[in-house]
């Protein structure tokens, strides 16, 4: 089983798979390093495109991205990802997130900071209060951020803990996010033609399930919306989140990522969502699967 | 009047800002690069944090900032920003966007690519495609990465055909974003102990108007946001937009941004606002003001 995951080493996705995968083989000491074909297996990836690349076209049997982080949000390639890639949501896991200011050099003579777009985003204000005049890089991932921080003394990345370790880096700052409480929600996913199958091995009777779907609602049409969520209202179906984000085709109009509570095989879930079809320019179902503990 | 835009010359922004300008001085040539008191000035900001520093501190009166872009969707800066300042929205103004690769050196020579997150989120694909292995750095605007790239050969940024005159670069291929139809819309704002006299100088009755506001639901109320769009469906008022953004309390709690049609001084307005209010944990009223033409 190969799992794509943000690389390299060091990466939270990393993280994330590894939680993940003590969470559905649990008592087992499941290695992600290992190299036998039972076991899991991580494939690194450069940015989130390619997970869902390597997915569509091998070598990757299991999706693993980033959707939605407390402090700054959706995830955007990924949310239009789900969208344009026949893939199935199977899992998720939330990660906590801690940034880390990692340098091989000293803290004043830091003049470029490379990270994930969302790691510069989640530390906007550590960035603006101590390095306004900093060159600030964008990378396809936190730990790539690390690893080219290696080159100069002059670089510092926003990256975990364990990537300071992975890469022998020093930790300048510890804990930058611009809010103490700093998680980060992953999805797991599968191609839709091998769904079937559902969540690796079994079912979860005794877990809460969430389904998500993406809706496109008629343009033009006052309370469409409202007409929608009424649907699962209707019904106590709870929404744990409604996500907006533009259809690309002009200004102003949008789809929409909706999460709610309870599993497709649910006779009221399936009711509220066939008559929510009827009703829309556009439905894609992405999955029900077992939702992460809270946090 | 000191208006606060994303700088250095050549900015959307500052197109946005003339575009605005001849919408409610229309037949007058405003120039905005005068000196005169009278006349309207550009204050050229940083980045999206400094438009509203300086709107609250001086010496800016008037601040245009990016809101929400037809591809990439919302700026999340702003919609934070929008909650963090005592400000009032007085208008918007709609720009279309056309992305070029500039340089001083030739396509074959690019390594490194600038632009605002933004810029490299619209042009995802052009770059996936094109220049998979190059080095991207944001800057605080698509002008400052044109201003940049001056420096070496090896730069290209990711900014518009005005930019590339501006600052004497080439323009190796236009119109990169991912989608050929690309808008981003614009809010002017300024201070909300100043906003009582209302959109400059006048009160547009032939306009349609607009009405923003946030709101922050009690959690673990299922049905909340349901109720709310109700009392709008209800009568018939028209929502826009609505958009979520993490409160950045937990996980999986939102504020909801909504754009709806109609203005303040409507009674039905007035009175649906009054009932959401009642409703919710937070009502932040943004202002009202004339809706720019449809694109």
């Amino acid at each position: 089983m190969m799992i794509g995951v943000l690389g390299p080493k060091g990466s939270y996705s990393e993280k994330a798979a590894g939680q993940w995968l003590a969470e559905i083989f649990p008592g087992e000491t499941a290695s992600i390093h290992s190299e036998s074909c039972r076991d899991p297996v991580l494939h690194y990836c450069d940015d989130i495109q390619d997970v869902f690349s390597f997915l569509r076209e091998g070598p990757v049997d299991i999706g693993l991205v980033p959707v939605e982080n407390s402090i700054e949000g959706s995830v955007g390639v990924t949310l239009d990802m789900l969208l344009e890639h026949d893939v199935t949501i199977i899992g998720e896991t939330v990660v906590a997130i801690e940034h880390c200011l990692l340098s091989k050099g000293r803290k004043e003579d830091i003049r470029i900071i490379l990270s994930h777009p969302q790691g510069l985003a989640q530390c906007r204000h550590f960035l603006k209060e101590n390095f306004r005049g900093a060159e600030l890089r964008t990378t396809g991932s936190t730990s790539h951020a690390a690893k080219l921080a290696t080159e100069f003394e002059e670089m510092a990345a926003i990256a975990s803990r364990e990537s300071a370790q992975t890469y022998g880096l020093n930790i300048l700052v510890s804990n930058i996010q611009d809010r103490k409480h700093n998680h980060t929600r992953f999805l797991i996913m599968v191609r839709s033609d091998e769904a079937s199958a559902g969540y690796p091995y079994r079912s979860y009777e005794d877990r809460t399930y969430k389904t998500s779907i993406i809706v496109y609602l008629d343009r033009d049409r006052p309370g469409a919306l409202y007409e929608i969520l009424g649907e699962f209202a209707r019904r106590k179906i709870n929404l744990t989140r409604i996500e907006s984000r533009p259809s690309k085709k002009t200004l102003g109009d949008y789809l929409f990522y909706i999460d709610l509570e309870g599993r497709t095989s649910d006779d009221i879930i399936k009711e509220a969502i066939y008559n929510v079809e009827s009703k829309v320019g556009m439905l894609k179902m992405l999955g029900s699967y077992p939702a992460s503990e809270p946090v």
